[in-house]
């Protein structure tokens, strides 16, 4: 009974994911969809890679937490438009769902962006089973939360596209075991791509923005 | 609709935790339940705590995951009883409820338990709503997910009555803000007991385990 209902939740959610694809394709805009657990650095990692990447691409934020605006204030400091989503008016859901970004996209110029980056709800469960209209979903892994966590959380590791292992200048003092923390990665999603980075300091950052930035010109370039 | 939906499924839970609670109540079982974000360091933490608990006070674990049973495995270490839920078989859920603890139940001789340990699945959502008819709840807080989480996600820090505080030992390499971190868990829930630990190097992990031995062996006399 019970997961029949969550059946009915996620075919009204893939509608409404149709719809925001729609509307995403005809602007030409690239929507990435970035999850993870709580802390693992995806305000950080967003404010650096925004503030490299808005001043040759229009770029804009669409941020969930459960409560709090803080995430929304750190992003705006990178200069560009961002609509802080507290879940909270929905009932404390724990991921986006597409009805909750069709709304956001309201509040978004969206004539003047080819870039929309979403950064979800901290939670490596409920958000992956939400498809919120994304070209691709990517997730944050940290190297503090341990070399499990792929096996662990398989389906966030499955749908994603892209998975940034952020955190590397806090190796030394941990007993992670970075490769077979990747095996794992590569053991649920043979074809993720996948980046070392440090938000902190930076590391590794620029080959992720390239590679964005690649296929938010693709993108435009086959409208 | 889909909020008294939510509801209904929560009405449903407290009558089966009253259950539970009632069970552990004729047994004279304590049992906490302990919540976090993915790689918090729950499992290391309470393989060590349950292997100095168990000597002197019978002890039994339940473990829940999306998916993989190498938690228990490493729980089982600890020489006690672990039974472990994988939610797959429930539909994915990214939380324990009650129901899931009663069948869990069957699994364990209650009579020759005293302390009943549940690790839920690693989420700073869902877990927060579920009753599952527990004496405490506490919430482990890793110094590497940032010193905003309680802020964030008000209402796990809100239904728990104590945190752990853990890898403490990374502060030195982290640009972390302990007291900040302290304010805004008191700021959720002025009343919450707050262990500092390092699961790792078990600094900290004794004054835990003194003052949970103290309300094991109260609950029994109170019998």
């Amino acid at each position: 009974m019970e997961i029949k209902v969550v059946r009915r939740v996620l075919a009204a959610n893939e509608a409404v994911a149709a719809e925001n694809r729609a509307v995403f394709a005809e602007k030409g805009i690239f929507v990435i969809n970035l999850m993870s657990s709580p802390g693992s650095g995806k305000t950080t990692t967003l404010e650096k890679a925004i503030s490299r990447i808005a001043p040759s691409i229009p770029t804009a934020v669409i941020v969930g937490d459960v409560c709090t605006t803080n995430d929304a204030k750190r992003l705006a400091r990178a200069g560009v438009p961002v609509v802080q989503i507290t879940t909270d008016e929905f009932g404390g859901d724990c991921h986006l769902a597409a009805h909750v970004i069709k709304a956001a996209l309201a509040q978004i110029d969206l004539d003047s962006i080819h870039f929309l980056v979403v950064e979800n709800v901290g939670n490596l469960v409920c958000p992956a089973e939400f498809d919120i209209g994304e070209d691709l979903k990517g997730v944050v892994l940290s190297v503090t939360e341990g070399e499990d966590k792929p096996l662990k959380y398989p389906q966030m590791f499955r749908v994603c596209s892209f998975a940034l292992v952020n955190k590397i200048d806090l190796l030394p003092y941990l007993d992670f075991d970075k490769d077979a923390a990747l095996a794992n990665i590569r053991a649920v999603n043979p074809a993720m791509e996948i980046f070392e980075i440090s938000a902190r300091t930076e590391q590794g950052l620029d080959t992720w923005i390239r590679w964005l930035e690649d296929r938010v010109r693709a993108k435009r370039r086959g409208r």
